[in-house]
């Protein structure tokens, strides 16, 4: 499996990916799934990838010199919309050429992207794009964007990350974010690619892989566990006085067989009589 | 959907259940979904379900006075291994009843089970029941397990609990697995019901039904998230210059077409003409 996050905040983007994929658990590889398209001064985007590792290798592959049917590349769109749709084109090519015969070895055309950037003259946009080449783009409300296994990382980012947050403590998120996917997920896996970009700079403003030995990522990992245990420990245990609940559980009733208090041997009865029984 | 989570401690056993279901967003409702099966002094059980309601309702109607092949029925078995078995052999007895008459609507029949408790004369044990009525129980090393929407809640536990974590803990740590599955799932709601059992009792040691009135699980809500920003906002700020990386991103070459430093238009060729020229 996989875990990217993208976000789009005030003040540029931050792309997240892992890099292991697997088929099977013999077959466990690194790939990296964060790719960049840039052309210093004019544009620079990121396309993240989950799913299917030869599918998103071939839309990758492809997306580089496609022209869409507006007659554009990514390398040529005015803007990052227009981007977005010719990389829906480029899945859907993809989808033409291969579904069918993955179909026959019942294997279902599972892709999904993240694809952000800026183009010159427009501001940073994000989109996620679906198997299907349709997408949606994020806004003030849904700043962010998870692919592959998404869930165990989310709550950190719901809590945390808003438009205004800074692109150092956004990035910072997104580690602690990875810190626990990783911790619950075997599938997800070191190293990790980071690429944070600054509104208006049309090129990579940083970018570090991040492996076992990077020190900020290890002081992350332990310290954001350590802490976590001590406000843990810091909030007050249940007061169950405190929670006076004149709810009961839904108690089964005990059956008319059973003696309250003592375990009563049931009838001898078979599977077959119970339901012969059952169906009178 | 569900958010079920049951832990099994050195001390005894913690049950915490959402009350949400679903069958489509104009469909939702609250169902209770922890179910005891009790005989003070003699046994105390647990059921939480997770999947499709009809199916876990009609599980835990049969399983009330189910007798197994074994001539036994939770309410009479030796130990808690049996009574899962039993529980096992239930699960499958509905599943001849309904499995064919749902797939004739396309539906799943798709049930999850989390059973656990102690019959005097042995200890705590923990189970979790799948659709084809196998299990597996709990042990030191995997010491809860989860049904229904269990990621964004997993990485709190396997952070905080281990068999020696006390009842009070436990029940806390649970809490917090919930909020967080709350806040990042729309589809788990309040209000919950948490059982606590203290090994040997033989009854229900503490319950309670956890909605949003509840003060302490109010001040879990509050503080928690206000602890966790704390705690973010005091871990440093990535140090890019701390973190030399060699490597580069994944950038895809520029396409000849393309003029570096600025978009130059690629020829105009609809998508039929990339095709025939790509296929030559």
């Amino acid at each position: 499996m996989t875990y990217c996050v993208g976000m789009r905040l005030d003040a540029g983007l931050v792309f997240l990916s892992d890099s292991r994929t697997n088929a099977g658990v013999d077959q466990i590889g690194t790939f990296r799934k964060l790719n960049v398209f840039e052309n210093p001064g004019d544009r620079m985007m990121v396309m993240m990838t989950a799913g299917n590792l030869s599918i998103s290798q071939s839309i990758r592959q492809l997306v580089n010199d496609f022209t869409g049917s507006s007659g554009h590349s990514i390398r040529t769109a005015p803007n990052m919309y227009e981007a977005a749709r010719i990389m829906g084109e480029a899945v859907r090519t993809v989808h033409e050429r291969e579904a069918k015969a993955l179909a026959d070895f019942g294997i279902e055309f599972n892709v999904s992207i993240i694809f952000g950037g800026q183009v010159r003259g427009e501001r940073c946009r994000l989109f996620q794009i679906y198997s299907a080449g349709n997408f949606i783009e994020s806004h003030s409300e849904n700043t962010y964007f998870q692919i592959g296994e998404a869930k165990y990382g989310k709550p950190i980012i719901d809590r945390v990350v808003t438009p205004a947050t800074s692109l150092d403590e956004a990035a910072k998120c997104a580690l602690i974010s990875m810190d626990s996917t990783l911790r619950s997920n075997i599938s997800v896996g070191l190293p990790l690619d980071l690429l944070v970009y600054e509104n208006n700079s049309l090129a990579v403003t940083r970018f570090v892989t991040v492996d076992e030995k990077n020190q900020y990522f290890q002081m992350i990992r332990s310290t954001w566990g350590q802490q976590l245990k001590t406000i843990f420990e810091g909030i007050e245990a249940p007061q169950w006085d405190a929670m006076p609940s004149p709810a009961q559980p839904v108690r089964m009733p005990l059956p008319d067989t059973v003696t309250p208090g003592s375990a009563s041997p049931a009838p001898l009865q078979s599977v077959a009589q119970q339901f012969a029984s059952r169906q009178q």
